[in-house]
């Protein structure tokens, strides 16, 4: 119990922390008027997209919450709808802070490049610390409210069926959040920027586009709310699926082994909190290096930390303690050596992220040189890096499966993944600071205050475009390995609960074959999907413009104002219609997997597809989410590079090429490759559901 | 033995039917001068080609050939020198015809269209002829020897190692010859269309476009001779599982059974040839409706033969015999609907990969209209289109897989391969009758033609698109269940000659995830390499062409001839180079992780491992290969579309989007694409061999 109210005063550390932040955040002066104006733009629409996107999410919500109830009782739906409110919370709140930061990063821009960011990083600590500490708040918390308050038996189904649904609240949220927040953003980010770079030949963020405050406003609920509740929910779902392996898993000690993963995320939360600051400028004024070392501050006290911290908390025996299941036993200090494997592959993650999209390295500049000759050089070369980056990745996230296993089995998969959710708080600081600084780019442009300021806000947003790639590196890896977690759990479920039944799992069968086939198509028809709603988005927001510009003539003369609102509202219906069907593909594809076959072959078949569909999943997600999210980097920052003054520079026909390559990866980055990872975790979360379903 | 001698005569009929085809074409008329001097350019060039491609193979085959005989002995060194020399054969004569028939089809074009088709699918009908013949010829005929003149045992390790090696040496040249011929081709298309159409604006196969003849010469060695030997292999490696499961699986039966899947290549290489004549201009002069005549009539010419062939081979009891493996038993009429689910999943391969990639419907078009915003939008949505037609082609190939399990286990999916392969002469020929058609135009276009030359070309031509996408389809699907059943051949030889040893090929076991990450990582890799080697080649020749424009100012004003020999050279070397280390790949892949992780974690592991690696690639595989072929004929079509007249025609900025959009299409279906289908089965094949290398 004094474990559980460690993990617990954890949490709320993170959101004292928090509001702490926030408040220091808003008594920064928000510039002048002209500024507060846009700002005010960007925070009404904003707040009015995520407002009816919530509504719609809602709905769909509530459905999902009555189905729990009537199939799986009380329960497992509350733990639905508290993992729901509270991924749409950690989103939400990250987003109101976000749009009030950037036009006081942008004052503070004017000042010095430290006031801009510091500003703008402790706004994304805001996200990141509420993302991490109200995840682990709704696991210990209601983990704790069952076993305690209810007196539950701490690996009774009840329980492990109810944090099951905690996390399937929040991965449904969460893939919303994702899909919605990324048409709408690079819905407007492609329609402003193929008629107002390409066409009307004005700048990016010039405040004549009509389309140019959506592009602000999609940066917000894209990168910010959208990633914040995609990070919330690996952490539940991480961080639950342990605790659940350990149940099913453990012959004695299982309770005690429960609590672990609480109390990591607890510490690490402390850790993250001490890390934020030392993210301070030093002598070389490197942006990147300041965020690194608030990053490296955090995951070496964190190595200490879990350390002391598993030791007491595992008591008398301290990490010595030994722990058997069915086939193997293992000590605490095999479990804490995993979580060592998570951080290294954790940091492994996002030194290739960074080699892949930086501006400093090959894979960058060879989209960049090979812009020279033309659009189509672009892509394929852009194509030909989104492909090779998935290698080192999936080495690495190889390597740390086998070691963590062979140390303690799947529950060590469970402890490195653990480790590396653990550190969200931090990661996705580095994540939410990236569209604070980009709107903040984008309102010195409007404001139209002088260049000095802009090419600050243009350091900070360059960094924030590398850590926008390498956090979502990190988000990949570890929901690959959050799944592997969820399909062990699939596996050991079916052994405790259909035990009269021999699933052969075995690739031999072809049952198993086909579902590894029809587990590898959800991402590819996904993405697909994706692809489509944005380009659809895209096209509505070019005709849009292009009607007022034509309607409206005085826009371009300076003497009339653009109709912002028209393309946001645009925007809004067309996400939140568009958002529904892909996501909708991984609740309904392991239902529809297992009811076709078994009609035709029967329940064990059945459950060999399915599980093997899970597992085509994640093998297949892996490889589309890194491809397009690394691609997606290094095609931005190669136009970046050629913006340096590489290749000819601004306005040279090579740029032309490479802002074509931008917009290419415009919604492979920010749409389709990240939505992959809820997609992923829901196909396994919905497949456990069925199972619990199956077994009443 | 009677039945092998019908086999047997089926090749040879193939071979006669070439002989007579090949006279036929070459006693057209070739044209005028003009004609005859550009044709040579291409022959010439062609040629040397593959002189110089076939020369670095060899130096390759002949170390894999000396290293089989060290560690395999004499039969099976014999037998991959055999599948190398006659893969290389079957690709070679079909770019001798292509490159005689290209111009007679001009030459023909100018009395009818019936005329210029006749000519262009005759010589496709050579090449497609010659690849069936001569892959049955080779295994039945090796077969036929080792077991009949020097009486080994036809169940017995030497046949079956040997039979494995003959489709290791078709699959070793087919990569080498898929990639290098994708590379050369796409590299002179990429950099043809960069530099002539974008930079200097003449229209395509304009003769002042010194990589011109590079152009037309690439469609010859990639699209006839990679093809070629790409389906040789694929005919061989199918038809030899099959016989090589045979003798594995059954105990009693095993000689009669394997003899089978060689009279069903037998009798369908009748039907082809009886196919061929029905193709013929009807009322509406459909040129599609003409060649899917032919096909249809096969087909279904196939569906009769192979029942009586079948019945008459099984003798006595005809297709009442039963069989019986380990845990099943079915009889001929199982192994006969199984070849009729083969027959079914190619008709819909066809009629899908048309769906996707023809003017006539919503994919293509959807591209066609992106374009109107620009480069970027054609390219999201083309993407968006390759990964969305993934999704039909899985779903058929898991239904049939399912089907012919159920009638006759993993027998069943080697007779649906087999019937899906037997009509390899039929597909062949509508391939190679794309790379004719596509020169005729060009011979049209440089030889100053009249119009109305170039536009029956270009219809000839634009049917040879889609004909292309189709066989890519057909050559895939197919190559996923030889694979499939190369796997059971692994599965079922560790059983074999590891009998003390308890492989777990279960999902459950992290070495098998493990493997699964690996092999699906593959075709990613090699699918990198070959984007970026066209990239590169592209490159070069865009330098090569814009230094000639510079250097020889009366190119462009006619009164200078451009030096179109440099970039043929130049392309060579570029593809001769950057094809080795891609190949190599899936040759070392299974052996490197076999050897680390038998050091890790013993043999068994590392079989579990390398196991899941072979499924690994054939899931990620079919993947990738898929939606890059099919995305990148839809790219090409998306063009055509345009260029008819549609969102602005010819010149519109929509079309220069669409040009934007085919070249980056072009090394995704042309080079990388098609060259995953031979690396799924040499990682397979390695992987049978080390398998064979360890039992000794």
């Amino acid at each position: 119990m004094p474990v559980l109210y460690v993990a617990i005063t954890g949490g709320i550390l993170a959101i004292v922390y928090g509001i702490w932040a926030t408040r220091s955040v808003l008594s920064a002066d928000a510039g002048n008027d002209r500024m507060k104006e846009i700002a005010g733009y960007i925070q009404v629409a904003a707040g009015a997209y995520l407002n009816r996107q919530y509504r719609a999410i809602a709905l769909v919500g509530v459905t999902v919450a009555v189905l729990l109830f009537i199939f799986l009782k009380l329960w497992p739906a509350i733990g639905f709808a508290l993992g729901a409110v509270l991924s749409g919370a950690a989103g939400y709140i990250g987003m109101l802070i976000s749009v009030r930061a950037n036009v006081r990063t942008t004052q503070g821009a004017m000042e010095s490049l430290q006031k801009g960011l510091s500003i703008a990083f402790r706004a994304g600590a805001v996200t990141g610390m509420l993302v991490a500490g109200l995840a682990l708040l709704a696991v210990a918390g209601y983990y704790t409210f069952l076993t305690h308050v209810m007196g539950f038996d701490a690996t009774s189904r009840i329980v492990i069926d109810s944090l099951v649904a905690l996390g399937f609240g929040a991965s449904l949220i969460s893939i919303f959040a994702r899909l919605g927040g990324g048409i709408f953003t690079k819905g407007a980010d492609v329609g402003a920027d193929l008629v107002g770079k390409v066409e009307a030949g004005i700048p990016e963020d010039d405040p004549r586009n009509p389309a140019v405050i959506a592009d602000n406003v999609g940066d917000n609920v894209g990168d910010c709310a959208g990633m914040a509740a995609d990070l919330f929910e690996t952490y539940v779902v991480t961080v639950g699926a342990t605790m659940v392996l350990s149940a099913l898993f453990l012959k004695s000690g299982a309770v005690e082994l429960m609590s672990l993963p609480l109390i990591i995320g607890g510490v690490c939360i402390v850790t993250s909190i001490i890390g934020t600051f030392f993210v301070k400028l030093g002598a070389k004024q490197s942006i990147m290096g300041a965020l690194y070392k608030g990053f490296g501050v955090t995951t070496f006290l964190s190595l200490i930390a879990i350390y002391f911290a598993m030791d007491w908390a595992l008591g008398a025996e301290g990490l010595q303690q030994v722990f058997a299941t069915d086939d193997r036993s293992f000590t605490g200090m095999d479990l804490y050596l995993c979580g060592v494997v998570g951080l290294v592959v954790t940091g492994l993650l996002i030194f290739i992220t960074e080699y892949y999209t930086s501006t400093d390295y090959r894979p960058v500049r060879s989209i960049a040189k090979a812009s020279e000759t033309g659009h189509a050089t672009n892509v394929i070369q852009g194509l030909a890096v989104s492909l090779e980056a998935t290698a080192l990745p999936v080495l690495v996230i190889s390597a740390g499966i086998i070691i963590a296993y062979s140390l303690a089995g799947v529950l060590g998969l469970g402890f490195a993944a653990t480790a590396m959710l653990a550190l969200a708080g931090m990661v996705v600081a580095l994540d939410a600071y990236g569209p604070v600084t980009d709107n903040a780019g984008g309102i010195a442009e409007m404001a139209d205050l002088d260049d000095s300021v802009r090419e600050r806000t243009d350091a900070l947003d360059a960094v924030g475009n590398t850590t926008k790639a390498v956090t979502k590196g990190y988000a990949i890896g570890s929901a690959a390995l959050a799944a592997l977690v969820l399909f062990s759990a699939y596996t050991a479920d079916i052994e405790t609960y259909f035990s009269g039944l021999t699933v052969d799992f075995s690739l031999s069968n072809p049952y198993v074959v086909v579902g590894l086939f029809l587990g590898a198509l959800l991402p590819y028809l996904f993405g697909a999907m994706g692809m489509t709603a944005v380009g659809r988005a895209g096209g509505a927001v070019v005709e849009e413009v292009r009607r007022q510009f034509r309607e409206k003539p005085g826009i371009m003369l300076g003497t009339e104002k653009p109709d912002y609102a028209r393309s946001v509202d645009l925007l809004t219906k067309a996400a939140i219609k568009e958002m529904i069907l892909p996501s909708l593909l991984p609740v309904l594809a392991p239902i529809v997997v297992y009811v076709v076959i078994n009609q035709i072959a029967g329940q064990a078949l059945a459950f060999s597809a399915v599980g093997a569909l899970l597992l085509g999943v994640i093998v297949s997600g892996l490889f589309v989410a890194i491809s397009m999210t690394a691609g997606g980097g290094a095609w931005d920052n190669a136009k970046k590079y050629i913006e340096d003054g590489n290749h000819g520079g601004k306005g040279s026909e090579a740029h032309k090429a490479a802002v074509t390559g931008d917009t290419v990866g415009d919604p492979y980055k920010d749409t389709a490759g990240p939505a992959v990872n809820p997609m992923i975790k829901i196909t396994n979360i919905v497949a456990l559901l069925l199972l619990a379903f199956l077994s009443h």
